[in-house]
């Protein structure tokens, strides 16, 4: 069996689109795909999907296609999911109550276990489950919790603050929907959801 | 002058991380800025950065710098957000209230120009400027108004449905945020929103 060491940071991004897909499959109690099928599922080419999947020895056998409930486990492995890591939202706002109600978290590796705002006519306030905390408080008790994820849901001129508190409180991995680049220091990373990107991208085909 | 014409796809993805960076820069009355500068801010390397805006031509001369301005025009021209596209938002759940209420849009080519939902318990509300209209009349409506871009914002079951039917109306780019891959004909492009995907990414490298 390969070992699957260090691959290259490409392939990381493409292992939670692959482990989406199958267990998009699994849901429909599919037992064995192909990189065909995945391919048309992604929109990826299936030359690819079997260059990437090879990495994994024994599921990549060409003829046999992939045994979807396996590789699932072995990806979720691979990516740290096959435990739940907690979230820390901060910002109450509409991206924040869309957060803290998305249902497509459950299964995937992550919950959100807080909420934090800076209005106090926001704070104490509920979402669904979660209680709104006092963004004030946010370092200790994110630092209390162990939480090492965040996604940040503030207005753009507040980003920057809030993820220095976050890296402050020990948060290493923060999900970003202020459209603005943010700084951090090495060992955190950042990554973003911003619509236009991908909007602007579709945008250069069109026409 | 080079012309820029065919770039790679994975150049194009760039583009608008490149156009968001000299928009941000911009606003802070920057006038000239340098590749390492807009690789502090994206997190790329300034040489891929040179390597991708050589492409542009007179605007990568070594030495000189970047004119912030002047290569956000011409990005956003290359873009085709030199103009504003309007949006048919399909879902007016909490995702869908946040898409109609972003403030993100404006400014960078795009603009929500109608929401619509399938419950009759939610259509004829108003969200900010939009009243909630029926999905039943989405095809008509859409097709009328020469719409092309869409937004899906409905439950993961209702997903390929209403895809099929924005194709139906002529749509031609859909940002997907329910958590399936959907089939789409060929001439019509896809992308995803799923914070999952970069959660997992980031995942990978924690611990």
């Amino acid at each position: 069996m390969t070992d699957f060491k260090n691959p290259p940071d490409v392939i990381v991004g493409r292992l939670p689109l692959y482990l989406r897909a199958l267990q998009q499959l699994a849901a429909q109690n599919c037992q064995v795909t192909s990189s065909q099928e995945l391919a048309e599922h992604l929109g990826l080419s299936a030359a690819q999907i079997r260059k990437d999947l090879s990495q994994f020895g024994e599921f990549g056998k060409q003829g046999t296609g992939y045994p979807v409930q396996a590789l699932s486990h072995r990806l979720k492995a691979i990516l740290h999911v096959d435990r739940v890591w907690d979230i820390a939202v901060i910002g109450a706002g509409d991206v924040g109550h869309a957060i803290a109600r998305y249902p497509g978290l459950a299964n995937r590796g992550f919950r959100v276990a807080m909420i934090f705002d800076n209005d106090p006519a926001k704070v104490g306030g509920q979402i669904g489950p979660y209680t709104i905390q006092d963004s004030a408080q946010m370092i200790a008790i994110i630092r209390q919790a162990g939480i090492r994820v965040a996604m940040i849901a503030v207005p753009e001129a507040h980003a920057q603050a809030v993820a220095d508190q976050l890296v402050e409180a020990g948060v290493r991995a923060i999900l970003n929907y202020a459209p603005i680049s943010l700084n951090v220091p090495p060992g955190v990373q950042v990554q973003y959801i911003d619509p236009v990107v991908p909007l602007q991208k579709m945008a250069y085909y069109l026409e």
